[in-house]
């Protein structure tokens, strides 16, 4: 695995570099630095309240002396273009022999200039959103694994459904449950080192690239816990989340709610339903191909103060009957268990047959 | 508008020349000739059903001779390729100057021998599957225009849902309201000479597509019939159509269902639920961005007898109370219908708003 050198130039901490953000999250041992000169000599636990003593530092040299032996192209620069200093630091990591890992829209590996001097120096350069070749259409093909499987679905986009899993999946594991995260984002894709962005492929193929990614995430895990992404009811993306939910096939799902969000993401002329209408429509969405129970419902309180976000959390438990909780904020163990609970009684009631 | 000679070398009137079929039963008065070899001086009537003396012709020469100036590639070859045949025609038709169409997911005007010839004769390459630079992620747009909006669902893929469209553009016009039709695939932009194929973009650009086909097709009508894709419970392709739906934001639904057909296209494993169920559930799924009517059903009775057909047009109108029929093999007025007292009603409604 590669130790990230995490470009965030003027933008380290801000939700402009939400990809880099979060690998220092859910894989700091991951991250070698961060690489942002207006703010060189802080710490990403001062500017992030996460990441501990993870150095910013002000130059390539800088990062690949703390140990970075990869460039993570942290931010998502407007446009799509590659910005003249970003460029800039690419060619130097490159010209160090660094892999380059982008989530970028515009393709690294596109660049005439830069993916010339990438394979005259032998560098591998890594654009996640890159749909491979190859990719079904989808077909059911996840009915044939023995694997339960939770999908994280969400009342709208950019809400906690990464997090969720990548915390299940830890949490799992200290259990010793073979868990597995199927990664279907960038962020996903750049923490867990593979995966398939399911947004990324031609429209035809989103539940194929779901069927791909959960199968392959079950190869050595009894629970696949598959990255959700948007929301079935998103103007612009439920496409997406729709192909997910039919190409993952999930048993299970867990849904992702931020009670103080009131509408949608980049679309603030529409409403969020109620979180059981949400959940009702996803179990009908599910149903005819392979029915699929909410188990659970992971809350997202971070603009809430501790008192109003446990009495929502109670007030979400008691409407949904459903564990809930904050799992960045409170203890994950409701949805843990009922992860355990509900593999345990789908296996049993399978080995009744 | 292009007047087409039809490749479907040794499968025309085959489902293997769906593209080509299609646009000789729409669209007569744009093709000038089919270029099929081993069915030459045959007639597109005999072979066919429709398009009564269209001939079929062995060569280039011949089609254009029929006054043909463009090659429709009116097959889909399997694998993707352009097989030596299809090559070597429309390396023929280039040099004639005459235009390429082509539905192929291969790219026509990505063969480097193929694009640097017409380069060079100045002849336009159409593929209709490549998605245009610059469409948008969905954000609701069309609640910016004034049309009524209908779209074509389906209880599952090739089922009748651009065929019913393009006849009721042919019997509003009829009736002079100003309808058009917004093309959605490959079939309906060869027949209409432009639109857009929502399932060719990139997954994250579904709805953003679809909106925009529905606004241009919105700028000379009062009525707008979108052609559906897919069906939302379909496996492969569930997420195109919801897309679709969440990007074209329709008024009203048609009803799309082939009565002798149990299972989903390709998916043997799946049983097609009621239609009763897959209308509330479009319905369900519309609702939260803005709530669609289904207005009446369009049923595809290819495989019954006439006797069977009308009971389960009956059978269908009874249980759905809806406006029901073949609009290919029968009366296609009760949709007709439909569709103008709904816009009348709507608009009825919102002027008293």
């Amino acid at each position: 695995m590669p130790r990230y050198l995490i470009y965030a130039e003027g933008q380290f901490g801000t939700p402009a570099s939400k990809t880099g953000n979060s690998v220092v999250r859910y894989s700091a041992d991951r991250v070698a630095a961060v690489l942002d000169s207006t703010q060189a000599g802080s710490t990403a636990g001062r500017l992030l309240g996460v990441g501990g003593v993870i150095p910013v530092v002000g130059t390539v040299a800088e990062g690949v002396a703390r140990g970075a032996d990869a460039l993570l192209v942290g931010i998502a620069p407007p446009g799509g273009n590659i910005p003249p200093d970003l460029r800039a630091v690419i060619q130097q990591c490159i010209a160090r022999g660094m892999e380059i890992w982008s989530g970028l829209h515009a393709f690294i590996g596109d660049d005439p200039e830069l993916s010339a001097m990438a394979r005259q120096r032998g560098v591998t350069i890594h654009d996640v959103r890159r749909p491979p070749s190859g990719v079904p259409v989808g077909s059911g093909r996840v009915r044939d694994i023995d694997s339960t499987v939770v999908l994280a679905v969400g009342t709208d986009a950019n809400i906690g459904k990464m997090t969720v899993m990548l915390q299940l999946r830890t949490a799992l594991r200290a259990r010793d449950v073979r868990a597995a995260f199927a990664p279907t984002g960038q962020t996903g894709i750049v923490i867990e080192g593979w995966g398939l962005c399911v947004d990324a492929v031609v429209a035809d193929f989103i539940a194929g690239a779901a069927e791909t990614v959960t199968i392959q995430a079950s190869r050595d895990a009894d629970i696949v816990l598959v990255e959700g992404q948007g929301s079935i009811l998103h103007p612009g993306y439920s496409g997406v989340s729709l192909g997910l939910l039919h190409g993952s096939l999930p048993h299970a799902l867990i849904a992702c709610h931020q009670p103080s969000r009131d509408t949608f993401r980049h679309n603030p002329w529409l409403r969020i339903p109620p979180l059981r209408d949400v959940i009702a429509l996803h179990e009908s969405m599910a149903a005819p191909l392979r029915p699929a129970r909410t188990i659970g419902v992971s809350l997202n309180t971070v603009e809430l103060s501790d008192r109003d976000a446990r009495a929502v959390i109670a007030r979400v438990a008691a409407e949904t009957n459903l564990p809930t909780t904050d799992p960045v904020r409170y203890d994950i163990t409701p949805l843990t268990e009922a992860i355990v609970t509900f593999d345990r009684e789908r296996r049993q009631a399978g080995s009744r047959l």
